[in-house]
């Protein structure tokens, strides 16, 4: 299989976690897109990904997917290993949630700030105001995940899972666009410390 | 288990939705949240989630389960029945994509335009320019699933999924807030006529 990404990125992240937990980064051939020269919105990337966004994965059929979240679930139930997603219903309803209120409460609110209150990636559609209230919203949820994490290891209960995955890749995004993780927020700093440990994310 | 929600609006839809295709609407018991009164801002519900919206699960041990794709996924492993969410690795990532896009790309776009380009629930932050442009890109979006439709029966392929049911929900907010399906987009009506003549959604 195939994954179409820029290494570093966010989302990009996220995926390479997952694959680095399974022991799979060398089951992939990665392929570079240049989104700082626009790659992304050519033509042959738009027919891979109409949203335009990294990363896409290929699958052996042509298939591909796109949104982090879907490919992070195939890397999980392809792929033996840990299990990033749950197994029991309950388990996997609380991961899930948690997943999405760490992608669309921090890392795609940060995603915001950047696309559209700095610079960004010179989108021709800007909106300094969302992206500055998204900001606020980040650091918002920043608050809400550290008093969760005041009672428990780590994000959805005693386990490590996706969702642990995607908050760490929102708050490096938080880091490249020079937004501070409050100093008062020691039980997310502790936490985000334990995940920068890991050996599968020390290696990507 | 129990569900706070508020009958009709989009993403209680879903949810309703799902446990119609599964037979199952008679095992929840459902608690009215008055929306429109701001009871979902409440101390009450917000110590359910955090994030004030409705519907939420609450399962027999206690937890709750906000987000609707993650109660979704509750229902569909929970309960016997049609599969929702796809059974081998790469069913389950083409539905969790497209899920994923048919939300953020027609129901919670056509979200950001009720909520900042009309009256919307009296929120205290809006940005009419970002409401607009969202709303355009809802409408972009139809588009896109009306020329995917071109070539499959379902979203995801030939098996329904809760993939249909997020968009279907999303063009009933549409409905609601008098954004047209363009009526060049007749796979795309096509397809939702099917969708609201089956018996679990029109049961609802």
């Amino acid at each position: 299989m195939k994954i179409y990404d820029y290494k570093g990125f966010p989302n990009p992240t996220r995926v390479r976690i997952a694959l680095a937990e399974k022991n799979a980064l060398q089951a992939v051939e990665f392929i570079h897109i240049d989104v700082l020269a626009g790659e992304h919105r050519e033509p042959a990337f738009i027919a891979k990904n109409p949203s335009a966004t990294v990363p896409v994965l290929e699958l052996a059929d042509g298939t591909f997917i796109s949104e982090s979240s879907a490919i992070t679930e195939f890397i999980d139930q392809h792929f033996d290993g840990i299990s990033l997603f749950g197994t029991s219903a309950q388990e996997r309803a609380v991961i899930h949630m948690l997943q999405k209120q760490a992608e669309s409460g921090v890392l795609d609110a940060i995603g915001a700030y950047f696309h559209h209150a700095t610079e960004g990636l010179m989108e021709s559609y800007q909106n300094k105001d969302w992206g500055l209230k998204q900001k606020q919203n980040a650091i918002n949820k920043m608050h809400y995940f550290n008093q969760l994490l005041s009672t428990r290891k780590y994000l959805a209960g005693n386990n490590y899972s996706v969702a642990d995955i995607t908050l760490f890749a929102g708050l490096a995004f938080a880091d490249f666009v020079k937004i501070e993780i409050p100093p008062e927020c020691k039980h997310l700093l502790d936490w985000r410390a334990s995940i920068e440990s890991r050996p599968a994310v020390a290696s990507i």
